[in-house]
């Protein structure tokens, strides 16, 4: 079972913006990078091919503290926060050295996904939920 | 003054992902889209060349009800929710005619920008904060 | 029948990078949204849902001549250069005013979609490439 | 003097489309990541801060010959192919295993930046340029 991953990262030039740093869409992709490795750690793809069910994505934010730079190296520091019936709910906290860079939330809902009919939520298969734990306080 | 913002736009292949939708990642685009049209509708640039002021984002969250697909038409109604000295808040909900696609919040906050100094907040200068009101609620 | 397209645009902030301009890769995503304009010119989707065909890209370039900034309002001329039994060529010219900013090219091929299995060469359909026609030099 | 760099990659979940695989305009940013983390290799940065030059791009092509999907491990193997006093230009090999995916080429020239003038190509600086060698065909 998994309950955490840190992700090492370099800001890569084509995520900087006119104003010098690290566009702030950015960090929404950086906490699911780390989300789908933890998903790896844990033996799982959070999207195989051919799946009927899909995990989109019903909420996320960020605070966001200090910038990133070109080639700045960082860290994703990504917990499992809470796990529902139907949902994930992951916390994040993007960290550079000891300056922490910004403080995310993203909660994931899982769905089943049927060819030209709208996603439905449905309830996280057994092999998957288990996989996960949520990471002590 | 200007207090609100109506974005019209169309889906673009390279904003849809390998589930079929409009990755996660863009609302946080498309909201800051409306926002910079707000700005050229109230006569100003939000990053004119040489700016000694920038506002970069504090907070960014968005809550998804419904997806978007390739080429569908939505519309993006940014509203200005609170101003202070220093910041200005915004809301964004995200629309596909009678659908309730998304509904954000976006935060910014003045800065001032010296080469090879970090940024530090300020006041934002009258002849911008005047521009702008807040929506009645 | 088409032949041409005339996309406008404005450059968005999370377009441009750290050296003050439009990341080039922009310039690809410009080209491609161009051609799906153009394809709903003609009364087509080049990706509606469930199609048992695709167009994927087979070769792109550009040559780049002048940058593009923040806020810059730009044009994307793109033509039909040829057309095949298979394949469907264009190039595209995006200019600023009297400026000429960069020049490309675009090939798409047909294929034929099948779930699991690898996507194959196959001839455009009649009721496609009769939309289409080759921009007269 | 370095000639030559192996990017080792996975595919990101944001890098695909509604095709189900990579968006072709992120093969040039896949080779723009290769071409930094050569420079990094030469011990240079291609924009620190504060750098009177940079590295506009003048041209880049590529050719796409077998689909990239989600959590793809694949390789760009970047090797200078040749060197001016005023250019650089690389060409690339994404491969994913025993399959060629993509061959590309990139040419990068020097210019001169001094702020709010245009950009103006100027000669590399020997310091750079004596980094770098051409790879042996």
């Amino acid at each position: 079972m998994v309950s955490e991953y840190r992700l090492r990262r370099r800001v890569q030039f084509y995520e900087t913006d006119t104003a010098g740093i690290v566009h702030f869409s950015w960090f929404y992709r950086y906490m699911e990078e780390a989300e789908h490795a933890l998903w790896r750690e844990a033996g799982l793809s959070i999207a195989p091919a051919g799946a009927e069910i899909g995990f989109p994505r019903v909420a996320a934010s960020f605070d966001f503290h200090s910038p990133l730079r070109f080639e700045d190296e960082f860290e994703v520091r990504l917990t499992v926060a809470e796990i529902t019936a139907k949902t994930i709910r992951y916390t994040a906290n993007v960290i550079r050295g000891d300056t922490n860079i910004a403080t995310g939330s993203l909660t994931v809902a899982c769905v089943s996904k049927i060819a030209g009919e709208p996603m439905r939520s449905t309830e996280i298969p057994a092999d998957i939920a288990t996989r996960f734990e949520v990471t002590p306080a």
